[in-house]
């Protein structure tokens, strides 16, 4: 297997390119993966982004995101649900069966954290089915506590397993990311349910920056920037049987201002000295 | 009952005030209850301080902090242990018999939160019997998970009962504080196992200000400023049992500039309308 194999290089890591120079980017480099973001589809249109990526011989191992499940209003949440399956559709037509879903925070004003998160439940149910009749799964995303209110009440993976398990795991799986899990002192344990229970769809990987970014959502880094122990979370993950390919997804201003070349380049050099070795020592083991 | 009984002004809120000025003006608002900070016990030393706080009449609710026990060298775990010893007795001569403990992050460089929340449990294993020796109690702090590399280990309310569990809950004990927990999916949970094994030694409140202050550790605010759901939270800790003070800390550039008998008014209106409804109305229903 090469080195790169398991590569895929999330559109959002070089956000300033548009989704063309974004595939020709990651086919110069070498990878065979990529995973998307929505707005850069958007940009060229559904059945362009479809043709592009088939002509590119790449493979699309994501697409982010859907989610935004939590309104408390009735317009609220059914304007969420077709925008779901609007997103449903899209991975379908880009060849992914992953959707990733940050679920969203509490609506303006509202504290309810625990009636947020019972809506989420709710509504991956209404969408579940849905999902798994046009092949995709509904990916749940647990984000950094930080940001609970205002981007994800899902805050865990073994929260994000809860809110699965009623589920069918082609129509519902989870992503470990190590920017938002790393901390996590479940970690081990979590992991090695979610593959016990068939539901690790992806495993994303960049580093935690600190000092945490005045942005905090930009506060992600290049793997070996920041705390996050990639030897050890990629053991997990190979440990509970996960195979598939890895995304690097970094959201860095600084990153984001550097040329694509360049970036790609020092995600490959830390790809193959920080992340492959913890997915082949596991491996080893096995 | 008074309507401030149970509020206990952290020193750590009127951050510059001295240890007499701080003891003053908690009198002067007509409250029972103090938390204090080393540094500034240290400034006056110990003796005096004691004297002081016998003198102000006021009640002193715990002593922050101890901890900082993550040190991966001999050494480092020597001055570890004697720095806390120190705590205890302060603790003790101040007349409390709760210590803080904020447990500290990774060592420089070094990336195995794993092996630094073992040497936590070991070094809480090595200091519990001297604790208790002298009528104090450890109470361990979880953090918030963004601080959980650089300043404690401990993140979850979850992970600190575990930690506690082989103690004796005379000698270690817990603090919820809702700066650091609110996210929590397991919080409810978590905090009634807390009440049932007799674990809860302090309940401390502020709120979660967004978006995130450019130094993470000043993103505490009011109650009634952030995101914190403490009609909630106030419910689940008195239906847990817990009937003792509740402590006011808040780190806040804002709040620190402002005029400390101005913070105490603020502090006393949003107690009054926004914590102590949610404990009073849980022991209504008990």
């Amino acid at each position: 297997m090469g080195t790169y194999d398991r590569l895929s290089l999330n559109t959002a890591t070089t956000k300033a390119l548009t989704l063309p120079e974004a595939l020709d980017t990651a086919a110069r480099a070498g990878l065979s993966h990529v995973g998307l973001w929505r707005d850069r589809v958007a940009e060229v249109g559904l059945e362009e982004a479809a043709r592009l990526v088939r002509q590119s011989g790449l493979q699309v191992t994501s697409l982010c995101r859907g989610g935004f499940l939590t309104a408390a209003d009735p317009a609220g949440q059914r304007a969420a649900l077709d925008d779901n399956r609007t997103a449903i559709v899209e991975a379908a037509t880009l060849g992914t069966s992953e959707l990733i879903m940050v679920v969203g925070g509490l609506p303006e004003g509202d504290k309810d954290l625990v009636s947020a998160r019972q809506r989420v439940a709710d509504r991956i149910g209404e969408l579940a089915g849905f999902a798994a009749e046009h092949g995709v799964r509904l990916v749940l995303e647990p984000l950094h506590p930080m940001y609970a209110a205002d981007r994800a009440v899902i805050s865990t993976l073994g929260q994000a397993l809860d809110l699965a398990a009623p589920h069918p795991v082609e129509a519902v799986g989870v992503v470990v990311d190590t920017f938002h899990v790393w901390w996590d002192p479940q970690l081990a344990e979590q992991i090695a349910r979610a593959g016990r229970e068939g539901r690790i769809a992806s495993y994303q990987v960049c580093d935690f920056n600190l000092p945490i970014a005045a942005d905090p959502l930009l506060s992600r880094g290049y793997m070996g920037d920041g705390v996050v122990d990639f030897e050890t979370i990629g053991r997990w993950v190979t440990e509970a049987g996960y195979t598939g390919p890895v995304e690097v997804e970094i959201f860095n201003a600084d990153i984001w201002a550097a040329p694509a070349d360049e970036v790609v380049a020092t995600v490959k050099d830390r790809w193959a000295s920080l992340v492959l070795p913890s997915l082949q020592r596991a491996g080893a083991l096995a």
